[in-house]
């Protein structure tokens, strides 16, 4: 049982696909790099039905992208790529790791976020003219 | 099975607590200013034992904090208020509203954010001087 807006709201359907641990580990792999099947099984110790069906999930979502690929003598092979909207989801992540950093005790980031040029980035609250705004200063809109 | 460093990633576990849907609709109703049971339940629609539940969680967790109250008349009641941490959240809440918003088709978002004084914000990437920098240019560090 949900409020009627639910069903169609964009945060609650963000959170519904990237929320589940399978689906954001294997987002997580593929934001720093990872195409193919094995790639993801391998880093993420993850069983092979579990990860087929995480990256069709995310195909279907518009988030990753199945592509053929195929190795000098070796049968053709799926190389699942993000999308620009994949791409995207880095500010989600980096957002999840840096509240994780700072607030959940004994737990060290396997990530970090940098711009091209090896600048160390975070995010924050910006306003129209690109000023940074604390966070603390910052109030969801009322309904 | 997980790869050895998963256990503490802050990464992991941060999407592990806000992750769950009902977890995840709690904060965002305590971000927007409800702190009773009462309100959080009429406002989901959730079942009492589901709500205390997730209530007794993000206080374990460091997210909210209990606290007792009682109106003219009536036995003391439990608010339930976000911590520094918690309010924090609202970074990452914001970033995966407006992904949703930019990448999901057919959705409308239930709650926008602006600063104090109005001014509407948005969740950017910027580097250690404040500068914005676009996402398109942002990497994780390589592990």
């Amino acid at each position: 049982m949900t409020a009627p807006d639910e069903a169609n709201c964009s945060l609650v359907k963000a959170v519904e696909l990237v929320g589940e641990r399978w689906t954001f580990l294997v987002l997580r792999e593929a934001l720093a790099g990872a195409t193919r099947f094995s790639e993801f099984r391998t880093r993420l110790g993850i069983a092979s039905d579990v990860l087929a069906a995480r990256l069709a999930k995310l195909v279907d979502s518009g988030v990753m992208v199945r592509r053929e690929y195929r190795e000098p003598g070796r049968r053709p092979r799926d190389a699942y790529c993000l999308t620009d909207a994949g791409r995207r989801l880095n500010v989600v992540l980096c957002a999840l790791q840096e509240w994780g950093n700072e607030h959940l005790p004994d737990t060290v980031s396997t990530v970090a976020y940098r711009a091209d040029d090896g600048r160390r980035v975070r995010v924050r609250f910006v306003d129209g003219e690109g000023g940074v705004v604390p966070a603390g200063e910052v109030r969801p809109e009322p309904r």
